[in-house]
C-alpha cells in the first residue's frame, strides 16, 4: 500500500478529551474517529489491526474445534425475561421498541440466544461436548464511556459458549479453552496473565480473567513471579501466619485527645502500626437483626470490599456507615472505635486474630485501649478473610510472595453450570434416555479493547511500537526527498516490490512531506521495521534500518530481504 | 471437517412458514434458524458459506483500490435531523433511546455516518477520489418480513462511499465500480445482469441494480439477449413506433349495455384489443387545481406507477380513484371512461397518440364511442411513457426486441451528487482554494441475501446445487458402512487427508446412518463434489463420484485426486 492510496491522516496535537495513552495515540494516528459518546468508527489503519487480532482469534479457536456461527445482535426481551436478566441486567442493556410494539435489546452478550438455539438444535448427548463461538458487535450502554474503545458502548467481541453432559467433560473443555486464551495472547506477542477470578454477575464458580500487563491497567493482579499463582486482587486469598504471642501488657485506657486516624495514633502515642486495628462499621445485610455490622483490620492493611460483601452478616453491596449512623449506635466518632465494650456483630480479619498487645478506639471520643489481648479482655470474635492483599504478603497456596502488577482484562473464561440451561429448560437426552440440563461454560475475549489493551502495552512519547503481530503493515518504506531524486523513488519501489513478492504488508509513503514530518508519522503509527532510503546512503549502497523502540543501523541495499527472511 | 466434529442437523420436513425454495432449503440444511420474525442466527455451515461471499467482495472492492473501514451499526438521530432522513426514512427507521435519554437508529444505511466522517477526515482535494467501504451488520424494520434472510430484518451488507470533487470523476469511479460488482458476481459463480434502475428514496441520478437472475425473483426485468440493454422494468423505457394511419371509420356512439372491461368490449362487440384504450383516474398532485387526472394507455398495455408518479400532474405516490370519486366527477362507472367530453387534465400514452379508429367510453354508463380519430374528433391530449414494457416491444435505444427475465436484486450502486455533502455542509478545498461539496457515489451488496439468491438460481427437488466459489465444502466424502468396514474407514481418512493437503475443504460423513440417509442429506446440502466409498467398489480399486446436480461415474482410487488438479 501507498500513502498515496491509503488514507492516513495523523494529528500532532493530543486530544483534550482523551486520558489514556491508547485513546491519545488511536486519535493522533487516526486509527478511530469518534462519531459520539462511546461509539467510534475504525478508520481503515485502525481495522488493520482489529482485523489482525480478530483473525488470530479466530484461528486458535477453530484449532480447539470451536465451530463459529453468528447470532443476531438484536434479541427478544422474552428471551431475557425466561433468564430473568431483563430486569437483573441493568441500565447497561440498551432496550430497543420495534414498530409493531415488540422490545428487544441490542445484545450486551448472548448467554440466553445460544440456550435457545441450543435447545432447538441439539437433543442427544451425541452432539456432545460442542462449543459455539462468534466474532461480533455488541453494545453496553456504560453510563460512563470512556477511554477510547478501551470502555466503549459498542465493541467488538468474541463470545463461546460450551455445553457438556456433566461438569468433569465443562472442567476438560475450560482447560481447553485456558490454553488456546494463553496461545492467542502469546500469538498477538502482548506479556499477559491469567488470573483467577470473581465470576461476578454473570454466575458459575470458577473463572479466570486474562490481562494484558500494563502499568495504566484498571485491575491490581496479586502473582508469584516465576509461578502459576495469579488472582485479581479482589479475589486473592490473604493469609495470616504464624501464631498469637502471648500477653505481654496490661490493658490500659489511654487519652488520645487528637487522635483520630491511625497514622495520628502511631504519630503521637508511639503505637507500632502494625500493632493497630481499624474498625469500620458497615450496613448489616436484611437477616441480621441488627442495622450495622463491624469489620476490624489492622492498621496498615486495607479492606477488600468484594470479600466483605461475601460474608453473611454484610449487605451487598458494600456500604460505609455515614459518621452520624456510627455515633447514633455506638456514641463515639469513627476516629475512636475498638472492640471493647462494641455492641455490633464483628467479624476481624485473619491477622487481626494474631495479634496480641494491641491498641483500639474505647468507643469513646478521645480515648483508645492499648495492650488489648484476646481470650484475655475479650473473646475472640468471628474470624474471615477480610483484607486486600499487599506486595510481600505469602500466596496463599505457598509458592511465595506476592508481587503486586497491573493489568487490563482483555479476557474472561467461565464456569456457568446450569443456570441458563435450567432457568431456559434446554434439555438433551442422556445415555440413558433421560433428560438432563447441559453444563456450560462461556469464553469472552474483547476484540477492540485488545487493540487498545496492546498499544498501553507498547508504546513510548513518540507513538505506538506494535508487536509485530498486530502491526498494520510489517514494513514502512520512508524515501527521503523522493520528489526529487529519482533514484530514491525508484529503490524504494523497487524495495516495496521485492517485500510485497516476499509475502510482506509494506507501506511505503509517497506523500510529498518533508523528512521530519515522515519520521514523526512512522514513530507514531508505530510500524516493526522502518527503511529509510536517502541519496547520502544510496552513494554507498546502503540503506537506514530502523526497529520502532529499537535498533537503528545501516545495511546493504542487498541485504534487506535477508532482514526478513 | 469431520461431520461429528461439526455440527450439522438437518431435517426432512419442507417448514410450513418458509414460502421460498431459499428460505425452505436453508432451514432444511440446518443454515440458519429463526431467531424472531425476520431475525435469524447463522449456522457454522451457513456462515461458512456467508463468509466466502464476504471474501470474495472484500477482495475485489480492495483490488479496485477501495479502503475498508468499520462504522458504528448504532448512529445518533442528529446527523440524520441534518439530512431531514431522521423523519423521511419511515418506519424501517429502528430507533433507540439510550439511558440518558438521547436518540439513535441502528443503521440501516451510512450515508450520514461516512459523510461525518469525511467532513472531518478529508480537508483537500488531494485526498480524492476516495472509496470507503464496510462490511456491517445493518437492520431494517420491514413490516412484513418474509423468505428468510432474502428480507430480513438484521442483515450483513457491503456498503461504500466514493467521494470526487467533480462528477466526470465519478462518472469514472462509478464505471470502476460496475466492473467490480460485475467480477464479484462472476468469481461467485452467478448468472446476473447489470440493469439501469430507478434511484428511489437514496436521491442521485444514475444507478444500476445487480440482479442474480431466478425466475422466483420478485424484480422483472428488461433486456435484449445478446446486448447490454437492462432496465427494470419500472424504469424501460417504451417506445411506440411508426406513424398514425389516417381514420378510416366514423366516430360512432354505441349501447354497450354488458361492457364493463376490455374484455367485454372485444368480446362482445369485435373490437380489437389494439384498438380499445383503458382510461385510467388517478389523484391530482397538488398543484394542479384539480383532484383528479386521467392516464389513457392502450387496452393491450400495463400502466407502470413508477412513470406515472414521475408526471407533474399526478400525486406521488400514486393512488387510483375511487369508484365513488369517479362517478362523482364524471357521471359514470370506471368500465365506461373515455377522452370524449372528459371534463379532466389527459395524458396519454405514446403508444395511444399512434391509435386511429379506436373504440373507448362515452362517460356515460353502457355506451362507447368506436372510430375515434385524434385531431379528427377531439384534439391530441399530452404524450408521454406511461406503460410496462412488454416482452416483444423494442428496445428504445435500438437493440432489438425485449426479453422479460426474473432477478433478485443483490446490488445497487448510486450516482449521489452532492446531496448528502451539501446537506451535511462537508466542504473539501479544491486546487484553487476554494471549498467545494464533493460529489458522492454509493455501493451496496446485500451478502446475506446472495446466500439466498445463489440458492434460488441453483437448487432442485432434492436440495441445493452450490456453485463452487460459494460452497461450504469442497468436497464430500461419504463411506458407506463405515461402521462395519475398516477398509471403507481407512480409505475415507486417507482420501480426506490427501485433500485437505491440496488445499481443498473437505466434509466427511462419519455419522453412524444408513446410506440413503447420508445421500439424502449430500443433496441436501449441495456441496458440488461427493466421493462415495463402499467396499463394493474398493475390491475393483474404484469409488463413485458424483457431480452435484451432474454426472456419476465409477473412478479409479488414484485418480482421484486429479479431479482436483
Amino acid at each position: 500500500m501507498k500513502t498515496s492510496q491509503f488514507h492516513l491522516v495523523t494529528q500532532r496535537e493530543v486530544p483534550a478529551d482523551a486520558e489514556i495513552a491508547s485513546h491519545q495515540l488511536m486519535l493522533r494516528t487516526g486509527m478511530i474517529r469518534k462519531l459520539t459518546s462511546g461509539i467510534y468508527s475504525w478508520t481503515p489503519l485502525g481495522l488493520k489491526v482489529l482485523r489482525k487480532v480478530e483473525a488470530v482469534v479466530r484461528e486458535e479457536m477453530d484449532a480447539s474445534g470451536c465451530l463459529e456461527m453468528l447470532m443476531p445482535a438484536v434479541q427478544p426481551a422474552e428471551l431475557w425475561e425466561e433468564t430473568g436478566r431483563w430486569d437483573q441486567f441493568g441500565a447497561q442493556l440498551l432496550k430497543i421498541t420495534d414498530r409493531a410494539g415488540r422490545e428487544f435489546a441490542f445484545g450486551p452478550t448472548h448467554e440466553e440466544v445460544i440456550t435457545e438455539f441450543a435447545r432447538g438444535e441439539i437433543r442427544s448427548y451425541k452432539q456432545l461436548p460442542i462449543c459455539f463461538y462468534q466474532i461480533q458487535t455488541k453494545f453496553r450502554d456504560e453510563i460512563r464511556p470512556r477511554f477510547g474503545v478501551m470502555r466503549a458502548r459498542e465493541f467488538l467481541m468474541k463470545d463461546g459458549y460450551s455445553f457438556h453432559m456433566d461438569a468433569d467433560c465443562l472442567d476438560r473443555f475450560y482447560q481447553v479453552m485456558y490454553q488456546t486464551y494463553s496461545r492467542i495472547f502469546e500469538r498477538l506477542g502482548l506479556k499477559f496473565k491469567a488470573v483467577a477470578a470473581d465470576s461476578g454477575a454473570i454466575g458459575g464458580a470458577v473463572s479466570h480473567e486474562f490481562h494484558v500487563l500494563a502499568d495504566s491497567g484498571e485491575d491490581e493482579i496479586a502473582h508469584v513471579p516465576g509461578t502459576d499463582f495469579a488472582a485479581n486482587v479482589e479475589l486473592a486469598e490473604a493469609i495470616a501466619v504464624g501464631e498469637r504471642a502471648a500477653p505481654t501488657q496490661a490493658m490500659e485506657k489511654i487519652a488520645t485527645p487528637n487522635a483520630r486516624t491511625i497514622a495520628d495514633l502511631v504519630e503521637q502515642h508511639g503505637q507500632a502500626i502494625e500493632k493497630t486495628v481499624k474498625t469500620l462499621i458497615v450496613e448489616a445485610s436484611e437477616d441480621q437483626g441488627v442495622s450495622l455490622v463491624a469489620l476490624m483490620i489492622r492498621g496498615d492493611h486495607e479492606l477488600n470490599a468484594v470479600k466483605a460483601e461475601k460474608l453473611p452478616q454484610v449487605a451487598a453491596p458494600l456500604r460505609m456507615a455515614s459518621e452520624e449512623e456510627i455515633r447514633a449506635a455506638i456514641g463515639a466518632g469513627p476516629g475512636s472505635l475498638g472492640p471493647i465494650g462494641l455492641e455490633l456483630p464483628l467479624v476481624i480479619d485473619r491477622s487481626v486474630a494474631l495479634m496480641s498487645d494491641f491498641s483500639a478506639g474505647a468507643n469513646e471520643d478521645g480515648f483508645h485501649y492499648v495492650g488489648i489481648n484476646w481470650e484475655r479482655d475479650l473473646p475472640l470474635p468471628e474470624v474471615a478473610d477480610l483484607r486486600k492483599v499487599q506486595a510481600g504478603d505469602p500466596a496463599a497456596d505457598g509458592s511465595g510472595h506476592i508481587e503486586l502488577i497491573r493489568g487490563i482484562e482483555v479476557g474472561h473464561i467461565f464456569q456457568l453450570g446450569d443456570k441458563y440451561s435450567k432457568a431456559m429448560n434446554a434439555v438433551i437426552m442422556d445415555e440413558n434416555g433421560r433428560g438432563q440440563h447441559p453444563i456450560m461454560g462461556c469464553y469472552g475475549i474483547g476484540i477492540s479493547r485488545i487493540v487498545a489493551a496492546a498499544i498501553e502495552q507498547n508504546h513510548d512519547e513518540n507513538g505506538i511500537i506494535w508487536p509485530e503481530p498486530v502491526a498494520p503493515f510489517d514494513v514502512l518504506i520512508l524515501p527521503l526527498n523522493h520528489q526529487k531524486s529519482h533514484r530514491v523513488r525508484e529503490t524504494a519501489d523497487e524495495l516495496y516490490a521485492e517485500l510485497q513478492a516476499a509475502g510482506k504488508e509494506v507501506l511505503l509513503d509517497d506523500r510529498p512531506l518533508r523528512p521530519g514530518v515522515m519520521f514523526a508519522d512512522a514513530e507514531l503509527i508505530g510500524v516493526p521495521h522502518v527503511l529509510v532510503i536517502g541519496d547520502r546512503g544510496l552513494d554507498n549502497g546502503v540503506i537506514e534500518y530502523r526497529r520502532r523502540g529499537g535498533e537503528q543501523k545501516e545495511i546493504a541495499l542487498d541485504a534487506v530481504l535477508g532482514l526478513f527472511a
